[in-house]
């Protein structure tokens, strides 16, 4: 059975970055950039006051002088020329007039009155060397750098820097488009208040599409198909009309008699892999749409998930091959997932036949248990993969391999983060719903 | 002057979770459950199987036997009894028809021919003990068991049980609406072309709206004001009437005579603080707004957060103190940002008067120098307040403690992370843009 890692190498191999496109730069919030970005002017753009305070020439040294003019922004003090034995005010950020080569800050300063004819004075109480607290055109961003280069992802700060350099439309990898359907005669809709006999409602679409929009995913929910080969193909057909970049399916692709995803995935591509060797998880399936029923070819191929319809194994498919998988479409180059070492809190008898992903809790602690501080893991309990609770807070998925021996209380592992460390919003992790297990 | 842990006690002590409201689980995503969620049904409603195969009874034993029924989802099987020497086809999660006790996997056993008169049969390889490969009523979840609990954080496997337990409104602490503006005689617009003298192009409004933004909270653009008190308390008084939370600010909180933030501030509320002994950011200012311009009290007071102009000290006073209130307003229970240990990648000289937020690149390493696995930390550059090309890619702001000493390259400091690990989009750490530093 093909491993994870082969697994993973064949869905990196088929998923390549989607064409770029030029947005604003709000609507690039979290993307990955497909250009260089240079600045067209110097910042600042004119000698600026880093405190606010007096413009002076530096060899004048302390005593009283005249105010000849107040530069706090825009033409303040254009054509003012401070020389020898005169001063300007400045303020944070504003211009520093013509012959001034020095700022002295107002701490620095004292008021005296005014001359008799009204003009303004102050006394300078420091001795500051030339260019004291004076910020030169170009010192924080010079005329024509490289601010931003391809391959950058824009995060706040980027988006400010996008905006310093007046920067209206920017090329960026656009966010992929995902079609999310659930399949089984067994599903019925979340909002099913009665449950009839044999029915469950469907909850892998749900968490999907949430899955999907964290990761800044555009959705189209395909609803739930049945488990009848035409109505498969029928939804399929609907989904490419779509223009979805990637489709997911759940369900369908055990060993059943009533399993259609993977026929009906031949039928319009190529299966790439039905199986892989790990828990849970094992029939994912990964295929190439390439056209649709009445084999149109489609003008770009659509990459296919079929998860497993167990929820745990869903979602634990998703995050180790469909976020890699997004990031890639998304231009990222290093799309693998963050992998830190955790030390277990207690112990853990992982699977003997397949390596395992288990659902836990990590945490900082100043005191991982070896006397240094590291990442401590907890598992979220009985690893079952039809029992979402067990997903419940999970922020990593502890990467064991087979063994039939037990993983001692203290032992460093392998620790794939699914979400943000900054996740944990209770101050003590999660007590665990009371179950029958 | 306030130490930060001080100002932030403050900030904590003034920010309050916001009234619950109801939602449908798809908009709560991200947010905090303000109720406990319980299950009206058990999961799974009735006894299923675990494996694609054939119900048994698990005392017949390996043998060839007539199918009686096959049991796939709905009504399948129902009233027909799977007596001794008899058995029934089941798929995966499918109901287990009554009077059998066991599933035998389809793989344990083998196509027979069809009986003379047509009827199904099966040979059954394998022995298996009673209970094997069924899912009791309630395994995975017990009826009335309480799912989900208030404090929680909805993240897409949450949403997955939302969907499973026919949650269709869910009460939880709603996203908070943040009120952004720049203010400062020298701004102009981001799609200024041509900058005049003594210009700058607005870049904090853009960047604070987008960490807004990646923070899940609505904003409400406030635009830029320009440094007079009339103009700040038109601004205001917009910003009060339409139903803002938070008001963030930026500029106008320095020692200038047009620095009137405060002054404003102060007229329609309480200043809390007005500076933090940090670097960056000392001037951060703190108040509640309490009433409008012309003191009409306010239903629900306003956190304000005056925040320094300098595009640094702006971003990091966001991090530091806006991201825990925010997350208190969200209803987090614990609001403080993650902080880690980090090993730093090469000498740092910090601030020798006031604790630093050193802006930094974190990763995790196998080895972080020490011949452990371990976060190692790499400094974005020379740190001045006015270049925002010191945040680019920083994903952690080391906390490091006033000295005149400098910091050996290998010295674990703290670092406070301020944003996801998982958001490295490049296979190697950017390369830091050539500049005059
Ligand atoms: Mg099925
Ligand atoms: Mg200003």
């Amino acid at each position: 059975m093909l491993s994870v890692e082969e697994a993973l190498r064949i869905v990196l191999g088929a998923a390549e970055r989607l064409p770029p496109v030029s947005v604003r730069p709000h609507e690039a919030l979290g993307l990955i950039l497909a250009e260089d970005v240079c600045a067209p002017d110097p910042l600042p753009p004119y000698r600026a006051s880093i405190k606010d305070g007096y413009a002076v020439v530096a060899s004048d040294g302390p005593g009283v002088y005249p105010v000849i003019t107040e530069s706090r922004a825009g033409n303040d003090g254009l054509g003012t020329v401070v020389t020898p034995g005169t001063v300007a005010y400045v303020t944070t950020g504003g211009p520093i007039p013509d012959g001034a080569d020095a700022v002295v800050q107002v701490e620095n300063t004292e008021k005296v009155t005014d001359n008799e004819n009204g003009g303004k004075r102050v006394r300078i109480l420091a001795r500051v060397s030339k260019g004291n607290d004076i910020r030169n055109v170009g010192r924080d961003i010079e005329k024509d750098a490289r601010v931003l280069m391809t391959g950058e992802k824009l995060g706040s700060p980027e988006i400010g820097l996008l905006a310093t350099i007046g920067v209206t439309l920017v090329k960026v990898y656009p966010r992929p488009t995902i079609g999310i359907l659930s399949t089984g005669d067994e599903l019925v809709e979340p909002a099913t208040k009665c449950l009839s006999r044999g029915k469950i409602r469907d909850s892998n679409r749900a968490m999907l599409m949430a899955a999907a929009v964290q990761h800044n995913c555009k959705v189209v929910d395909l609803g739930i198909a049945c488990d009848k080969e035409d109505s498969l193909s029928e939804v399929f057909d609907a989904a490419i009309a779509s223009g979805i970049d990637v489709l997911f399916t759940s369900g369908g692709v055990s060993m059943g008699d009533r399993d259609l995803v993977k026929p009906c995935l031949s039928k319009i591509g190529q299966i790439h892999f039905e199986k892989v060797s790990m828990k849970p998880g094992k029939p994912l399936t990964f295929a190439h749409i390439i056209t649709d029923s009445k084999q149109n070819k489609l003008s770009k191929p659509i990459l296919a998930f079929g998860f497993p319809g167990n929820p745990v194994s869903c979602i634990v498919c998703f995050n180790i091959f469909a976020v890699p998988a997004i990031r890639k479409l998304f231009g990222w180059s290093n799309p693998q997932l963050q992998r830190v070492h955790a030390r277990i809190a207690h112990p853990i008898s992982p699977d003997r036949y397949r390596p395992e992903f288990h659902c836990a809790i990590v945490r900082w602690d100043d005191d991982d248990g070896s006397g240094r501080p590291g990442f401590i893991a907890e598992s979220t309990g009985k690893q079952m993969s039809s029992r979402l609770l067990i997903m419940k807070s999970a922020n990593a998925l502890l990467e064991l391999p087979a063994t039939d021996q037990i993983i001692e209380a203290g032992t460093s592992v392998r620790a794939v983060l699914i979400s943000d460390l900054n996740n944990i919003s209770m101050s003590k992790l999660t007590e665990q719903v009371v179950s029958s297990s």
